[in-house]
């Protein structure tokens, strides 16, 4: 397997990642994306509204604010609940998160222990009776574990009274929930139905990393899907089915993902099953999905905080009832890291050479082809089509090196196909269309090109 | 000329926009894009993507953090100077911004002035001059002007210490200009080129308002586009040109927008040219899109602030020099208010009746087309020709009411096609397709109906 070091220095060196800030030292991991990057992000994007909203009949979008009035989070239990367990070294004052400091700790005896959820008073004893001690210093005095809570606080309007302390949103759910009547109504829908959205959430982790796969700020990609009670557990497996193939339809490889259904011991009190997709990463397996059966938990909880009535009448049965709710939600930045991860290899050729490619499913490709001109001489004319087939297509020009590096720097870059411009296509109106995992080449009309790709990226 | 207020209305009604955080009584001017409006605001920003970047030779897209150094807004001058002038009623404690104050007091007497950047000295002595009053209380007792900066605050990571203070964006911009040399290099970019993103960023306006057109959370769709000195004001002639022509292609009402160059004196000290392009919307005139040549003021206040060196070498003359900038700065919410307002129209029907229509061009309109059938008898197989359709664009299936009804709503949301399946569409596998604007219909084979609509809704 590759490792995390080589994705993350092709990313900066090819245009998919940068550090953000990076000419003031950076921001504790915070990443820009660049160029082909933000082309990838995008076509992930599109693949999944196309999926998840144009082609359902259940679910329309939702595009909510990222700030929220604070009974939101009052509502949800973000204001109470939403903490991570801190605790400090009294000896040199480094700050921990306490479930990771003892799970690390266990870990390096070779033991394992998941220790995230645990009460405060067991972390503590924990701590004790593993004899624990402060990896930066390696004294063993601690404080009390503290609450720290995940939200990121602001201030609106003109002074900073309690009064205007307003949260950037940690999740895009609650927007859709608040929502449900203002969507149910307007676009007149009847249970089954779900509600979609992509948009940046945001969490003050005490301990991000990972290159992209635990940031701060962060995108998610979450639907919050509506049934009749009852129903729940069948539409939770219809779901999981769904989110399952939408990776393996991008080509994703089954043996680098695994679904993981929680025990019961293992699911929120509210929840009726949830399942995780993880990803193999180079550094180990991480979650890119939740698919969690909520109930009627969000709903009944709004319900409670403001005055509206989310009931819903059903016209067929005439029960009324709070639907209960399915949420897969996908992390936007990690599943674009497993897929740059899941499209990276180094191949030995046959001439004893190596190249690096990137083996994108072409609707997920930054560039869909290259055109690339064999001589100077033939780049006005080369650059024709490359602007003809950029109305419909992303589509790459280049005219430096030789044609072998710049076969090379396409394949780097995941570009499924290279379209060669020769002296004969001045003449014959054809071009040489190299495939990038067979690196076969075909002569092609000119004026085929743009259906073949068409067709080629289809998902 | 249609008022505001139905605008606002038709916009909650029909699935546009929604007042944010509605349930628990909003929070200040937010607004949340619904399932229609997420799919208008959607293609405004694919069709600004599609002509700024994706058929652009010139400019390529970035996706920056929101997230920060705080060190770039040192740079920027944003710590500094983006303020607002703040002034308080002594007497009833309301608080306005100064200059909005002095400029409606002095409309109020049928006069004009511009008090925007004006030195807070010559503010304090209109408000004497005018007499001006609080607008509140009617008391003439206020404080003196303070300086009260638009950012967003907040903190990261566990300590709310200075030194972890951090800003929402007030801008894409910066984003940008701090990956000149990553996007330059790793794309092999020569001068002139452009990088473009879209995102969103936040402003603490003292007064935000006329609904979707002033919040304080909006998102922007930039352009950065380095030039040689000297060559800037052709090339802020020529982008002047592009933006005003892709707000025409797309259906803008010509008589509607007015390009305003900027002064002399109205211009920044570091900028050579400045036009706006504003739309005339129901609340009177507003900016969409800031099209400045910034000269080299922004790289070279980050060489300043930064050890990066942001000087280009161009190989063909051998010169060196920091690139010059044009900045075409869309607002996105503002653009799609915009387009919204242009294309609301209340139209008298011969027989007296009255339609809404929304005359979208058909690539901005979130339904391409709605599938009715005639009957429901005929609903399974009208949606057999709803999924087909829907692979490839949003296409909405409506079984509700009178086909008259329906009509009705799609006209009133804009969707350009109604696609009616009726009994004979059993036999002769034809429809009717009525149009939008005309209302004429026409029988068309469902096997060219695809076709028909990708190449109406082309842009």
């Amino acid at each position: 397997m590759s490792s995390m070091d080589e994705i993350v220095q092709l990313a900066k060196h090819r245009g998919f990642v940068f550090p953000g800030s990076e000419i003031y030292g950076g921001l504790a991991n915070t990443w820009d994306y660049g160029p082909l990057g933000v082309e990838l992000k995008n076509n992930i994007k599109k693949a999944w509204w196309k999926k998840f909203i144009q082609e359902s009949p259940y679910n329309v979008g939702l595009d909510a604010a990222i700030l929220m009035n604070p009974k939101t989070w009052e509502a949800s239990g973000h204001i109470g609940n939403f903490n991570d367990p801190m605790i400090d070294c009294k000896s040199c004052k480094a700050r921990h998160r306490a479930d990771k400091l003892i799970e690390e700790a266990i870990e390096a005896k070779g033991e394992e222990l998941i220790v995230d959820g645990l009460p405060f008073s067991r972390m503590q004893e924990l701590i004790v009776e593993h004899d624990i001690a402060c990896p930066t210093c390696g004294k063993k005095d601690f404080t009390d574990i503290r609450q720290f809570n995940l939200m990121f606080k602001t201030f609106q309007g003109v002074t900073e009274a309690s009064t205007n302390e307003i949260f950037l949103r940690p999740e895009t759910a609650q927007g859709i929930f608040v929502n449900f009547k203002n969507v149910q109504r307007t676009m007149r829908k009847r249970v089954p139905f779900g509600i979609g959205q992509i948009g940046k959430s945001f969490r003050n982790e005490i301990t991000p990393g990972n290159f992209t796969f635990r940031t701060r700020e962060f995108e998610q990609m979450e639907i919050e899907f509506f049934c009749k009670p009852g129903e729940d557990l069948e539409w939770h497996a219809y779901w999981r089915e769904f989110c399952k193939n939408w990776l393996l339809n991008l080509g994703m490889h089954e043996e680098s993902m695994r679904l993981r259904d929680h025990d019961s011991d293992e699911l929120s009190h509210y929840s009726n099953a949830t399942t995780d997709i993880e990803y193999r990463f180079p550094f180990g397996w991480g979650e890119l999905w939740g698919i969690a059966d909520r109930t009627d938990f969000d709903l009944k909880r709004h319900m409670e905080h403001s005055n509206e009535d989310f009931t819903y009448l059903d016209q067929q049965t005439n029960e009324r009832y709070v639907p209960y709710c399915i949420e897969p939600s996908l992390g936007a930045d990690r599943v674009t890291l497993a897929f740059l991860c899941d499209a990276y290899e180094k191949e030995e050729l046959e001439n004893n050479e190596e190249r690096t490619v990137l083996r994108f499913h072409p609707a997920l490709a930054p560039f869909k082809a290259a055109v690339l001109p064999l001589s100077k001489k033939l780049s006005a004319d080369a650059l024709k089509v490359q602007q003809d087939l950029a109305e419909d297509l992303m589509v790459d020009f280049d005219e430096s090196q030789s044609i072998g590096k710049r076969y090379r720097r396409q394949d780097e870059i995941g570009t499924p196909y290279c379209i060669t411009f020769d002296f004969d296509s001045l003449e014959d109106k054809q071009v040489t269309v190299r495939n990038r995992d067979t690196m076969d080449q075909i002569r092609m009309p000119i004026s085929e090109v743009k259906t073949f790709l068409t067709n080629a990226i289809k998902f």
